[in-house]
């Protein structure tokens, strides 16, 4: 049976949510990363996927400024290295190499892989929205990646206050 | 270290992943459901999703005509119901009745909330966008409810093939 509640306390249900690393790089060369929880596929051939990025975040100037972006799904031990990427700004620290994160070349775009990740996604962006207060980058995958490890996990938000943990079916 | 791989390939690898059931009420009074796997949270105030609606469902003609939905999370024993919502097609078949789907009147749409869910979101349609293959509906929740039963947990598809299961931390 239903309960009427706030519509803040019912969202508090959504969990486990996917979270996500996203990497870009600035025409200057440097490299950024954030995390995102906000995510899902948006069409299937192509595959594309829309992301809620907050506007004021370096990572959204950077897409902006080029167009690009890779998708990273963190493994589930990539637990620190996710709330770091998550709770600073990349215009003062650098948040890869603050995070210890591992990257290497992608293949179509200038964002870098994240080398430790289940699988890259590399994006280019399509198009930028805004339906409600934050803006929705929608990007297409032209190129993708997997861990050679193929037993790796997701990383998920299993609660909130970010807490992040891989999980196991019942 | 990330090896490139077919982009079709790589997406294997992003279970567990959400998934809704959606229910609409034409103006014939009929309700109906859906499953949907491609959904997000579209803004923090006020709370939208934004869903993937193949344009070819009933529910997709539903929401144009009604601009109303309601977005449930199925619990973790919903697996059977969830099936049926996702694999036959709601002008053919009541849905709701085949899947045994027990229903309650919402506060400010016309379609049904699913009494068993963990929680059920009202939503305003408010745009329909087509980056790539698949329509995006956006909703605003104007209300929402969750079980009176609080430790219920959501169903996740957690593997291709539509393999659902509730899911726990490691």
């Amino acid at each position: 049976m239903q309960r009427h509640v706030d519509i803040d306390k019912a969202i508090e249900r959504k969990y486990p949510e996917q979270v996500v690393l996203v990497t870009s790089r600035g025409k200057d060369g440097k490299p950024n990363v954030m995390a995102v929880g906000w995510i899902c596929v948006a069409s299937g051939e192509p595959i594309m996927f829309i992301l809620g990025i907050d506007e004021d975040s370096h990572t959204f100037e950077l897409i902006r400024e080029t167009k690009e972006f890779v998708v990273a799904y963190p493994h589930e031990f990539m637990k620190d290295e996710t709330l770091i990427a998550g709770s600073c700004h990349g215009d003062e620290v650098d948040k890869i190499a603050k995070a210890g994160l591992n990257t290497q070349s992608a293949k179509k775009v200038k964002a870098p892989l994240l080398s430790d990740a289940v699988a890259n996604f590399e994006c280019e962006m399509i198009d930028i929205i805004k339906p409600g207060d934050c803006a929705l980058v929608i990007g297409k995958v032209v190129a993708a990646h997997v861990n050679t490890d193929p037993l790796l996990k997701r990383l998920c938000t299993v609660d909130k206050g970010h807490e992040l943990a891989g999980v196991r079916p019942i």
